[in-house]
């Protein structure tokens, strides 16, 4: 593979799909992608695609009555035939796997970050994320378009009378994309073939403002120094600034 | 509602939408809606759109080892938010409902009824339905698009040498469409305003050669005699035909 | 086979227990089976035995309260012997089986088909069909017998004043028998060993004014052309008739 | 009410259905109650009827295999209106509750104590106990029905070969009873409504030879002593020495 | 084994670990093992260790409300590796195994019979019983530890005023021991290597008073006589008063 | 709260439990905890405490057969009364929550972190961490404690000539503890009740080479920057040196 210098300092390693090592997939958010949630949001970040839709109901669940405050919740899964080979449906196996647990609990923290739940009010947000084709980032893809899905209906919220105001319920933004160590190089925004090789795997959500919502970072197969901890930030900064360009490009539509 | 002579002879009254009662919703099939599966296929019809795939696997389950034969089997879900109230996830409630067990059986046994399974030889073809947004005919779509997702799955089998012949295995072309009574008329193709309030309901599964593979009417509200059933089968046929052109249609582009 | 012409005018095939094609196995329908529900009948269709219970119970399901209208639903299940391979028990596996689902809820459907839900008032009546013995065909005894003890459940309810008249809550009577082309033949109420052998399978609901409330015609091995459907239905409505004969005999025993 | 001298020597207590202390209600048991089973009986001790049937197949369960013994289990159920309040099905509940677990293990040792494992080879015999009508003493009844059952699979298993001698089999007979305490009287044999009047509640599992095999006694609402629990088993042994004069009139007949 | 007569007057046959057949193993009951429970108890009966905990809650589940009765339940459960091979969690496996509903029954009904459930008022107390080692006898050390975490819940009740009296509401006390025959010999508090080879077995639940709460004898593998039986009740009358006198002595320290 | 300089430069704000921001609570790791398993450890954290067991069990799943390669799995649960408020027992509930499932899979990565699975050859360990009683940092706990067992584990192993070599398998030491911002101060090693108001929190496993196998940092309550992530893993690496020297510390012990 041919390499240059990047904007980091360090040689580019082409990859398998010709990207630099900071380079993100390109990346399409199709609004109103369909026509009855508050919020439908279809994201496109290289092959992979997921449906993100919000849904917004008066009223939160019990244990949140009487609080003033709304609340947030995400579900995330995977059609079956969104990978090569067919993955069996979790509601045919009468239980939910843990990764599916695991990636639902990590998409509803970080858009819980972003809401004030004061100005939402007595109101509840109900995310699905529904992967159509899966090519690695799923689930910052998820984070990613679930963002746009959910100020969709706050606006829809707005204009019909249930929030006074969807800029208040919303904080901040939120993006989120992945950072992996492939042979030793740092590299932004990986594809399902970097992914399975990554040593080191992280995910990283960050607000319009810079500051981190979560950091997960997993190395079972290689444990990572501070130093490469800090280049993997870097890249993640870059990564997730440009993918807020991306979203409010799309919200900047109407 | 204005109205006036339809083919059948009766007067045609205008519908919701515009549609004469013998009418089709427009149709739109898009193949290869995803890249991995063998099969993929986006139907819609009217505004109810279902991703329907297909999985080539070799080999068969263990009760059909040895006997030479093939295997073809459909899994139909709805999406959380394809319907206008968020419906909770089978998933997440650990048990899959009757609804969508009935409408998984009847998909696979329309799809096995053009299937010869000697031809398939021992593998297997899994269709999935993923019903992204209902407007009602959700189960028939998932039909007509199933069939057009399995012939692209054969002529990947057949160009990858697991089959002689897509063609063999594919005795007929099969399609399906809804038909019901409402209001005492006999109508073709309802959407869901006109589902709910439909006191007939009849979903007809016919071949290219112009049989039936499935007829399954239900007149929960009001019984119906043999002369409205020779209607509705009427209707049921040149909605089939118009189906089936489409499916061609689709088919014959590459 | 010997062979005989039948009333329409085919060559009547013996069958493997001597009957006609367009003849009923002997029907005996048992009312009082057991002492404790509302209503509670044995049906024997030939081989096939179905306990039938009605429960009445005041009051109805959360979604349909202050409707003022009633509701009956149904449950199906086979004892795990009566079938000739012990078939392992639903509650042991955990969940329920798709073939379970939907013939529970074909039996529901064509039982509210004949009900007067605002006659029922708010009241709810749970039909149980528990299959003791299957010969083929349980599903339609289950709807003739269940027919019966929801009768009786209607009398009890009447004479202990949670209804006004059971009279007025039954529109209709309702009943449901099998046909079946065999080797080209059509053929009234299957048995096991026809029913498996049968290419073009229809369960036919009918009531007491000769109307449809379901039909659920299956031809996953051959499909079935208008003039075999025309024939089977003339099968089955001369079946229902006397399926309806043998169900007022017995209700008019006291 | 009137009271008497029982044998036992104390004074009898005619009770609600006017039985002395010590006596059975009318046992009657019907073999061949079904037509497929390898046995099938009903037994009715009273109100309570109970279906037993007892399947036999070849092979045993993996952790068995090679060792020369065969295996005996069985399953209790109640179908949903065995009782004056319907049941929730736990099939459809999606599990199986304690009470029934704790009645189908009982059940399954108590007949496995009569069996001789290696006489019966590597075969296996499930035994299914599914409750019509309840009115007390279910799981009694189901041991005694189900022992009837078993001899007859016995039978049907040497008449074809699958093992050498029935007799060898059966090491004994068996069969249950419950007594309890009410009202400070020691009674034999208790219906529903004594049962759940009941302070102490023991039930009994005989051989033919006066040995136990199982006792289980419970005195939730009042502790009992030595001496009352002599009285009790006294009285067991009289209903199960008069249970085993019905089981072996009955298996008498053929 | 050298023999020796104990004080039933049978020869004593020292068992593997080297105690009389009448001999309980070495018992320590630590009170307020955890600190948050309102009562919490660690019983060792040799190498048996089980964590006992008494949850007080005020209130008592629908089924009770207003009946100014309160409500005793029990859950039973093994660490995956309390035994020698690591055994599957019911949590993973989605269902409650039948031993574990059994156990679980057996420790609430001899628990519920010692207390007055008036004086205990419309509260609710849940026992659970978590084996944390496994060496036999787990279920009689539950019932034994778990009645000591039971006074500690009603002295923490009685000191914040939720119940008048904690000495109301236990009416008595109660403990179990297991007792069975191994080669012909009664033996009192089988462990594992012993109960694994036991053909009778027996679990006795005694109150202070010296009456029988529970009594469970299976004698699966031989039937017992009615001799056998009374020295087996003999052996478990002195095992639970030794057990008693350990419960006291445990309960006086504070 | 007085306030001190700490090492990291900052005023020192005492907490709740006296301690500085930088400092553990006490650690203690008993090792043989109970007598079956491979590896059984009994880790307490301040009030936190942890029973972990490593079950060694020779071969590997299926899906790693013939791969030469070992497998490492983790589950975590709570008793039920380890909490406060009693948690209801998924096993009852029949299903894993998905915070287990998040924690089970994050103590698993941690040991695959510093295995050798070449090494380990096809045996599988299974790591169960069971908490006792939960006062925050219960995930860190659990890994800090597994690692414990795991090294017994392949003592044993080795002992047992299972594997050649425990110091091969064994690639590196992994701890792990919790970190977070306390009303803006960075503070180590959090128990429950400055957990629950912890705005950032983050749990950091590291290897003895200082190096990181996972950082899980959330911030749904007010994220956090570059600056505050430095300080935060400062204060991490600190804990986990001293946690490794108590792990060392217990290991040192036979």
């Amino acid at each position: 593979m041919a390499q240059i210098k990047d904007l980091l300092g360090n040689d580019t390693v082409l990859r398998g799909d010709g990207r630099a090592v900071d380079q993100l997939r390109p990346v399409r958010i199709t609004r109103h992608f369909t026509d009855v949630p508050e919020g439908s949001v279809l994201i496109e970040c290289g092959n992979t695609r997921v449906m993100c839709t919000a849904t917004f109901t008066p009223g939160v669940p019990r244990w949140r009555k009487d609080s003033g405050l709304g609340w947030v919740t995400a579900e995330y899964s995977m059609l079956p035939r969104a990978t090569a080979e067919r993955t069996d449906r979790e509601s045919v196996k009468g239980k939910i796997g843990g990764r599916t647990h695991e990636i639902s609990r990590l998409i509803g923290r970080c858009l819980r970050g972003v809401v004030d739940m004061k100005a939402l009010g007595e109101n509840m947000v109900q995310i699905d994320c529904d992967v159509l084709q899966a090519d690695g980032g799923t689930r910052t893809a998820s984070i990613t378009g679930a963002y746009v899905a959910l100020v969709d209906a706050m606006r829809w919220a707005e204009k019909n009378k249930h929030i006074r105001s969807a800029d208040r319920v919303l904080k901040d933004v939120v993006s989120a994309v992945s950072v992996g160590i492939i042979d030793g190089t740092p590299m932004l925004d990986l594809p399902y073939p970097e992914d399975s090789r990554a040593m080191t795997d992280m995910n990283v959500a960050m607000t319009g403002s810079g500051t981190f919502i979560e950091i997960q970072g997993t190395a079972e197969h290689r444990p990572f120094n501070r130093a490469e901890l800090n280049t993997l930030l870097d890249l993640a900064e870059k990564g997730n600034r440009e993918l807020q360009a991306a979203q409010q490009a799309a919200l900047a539509q109407d």
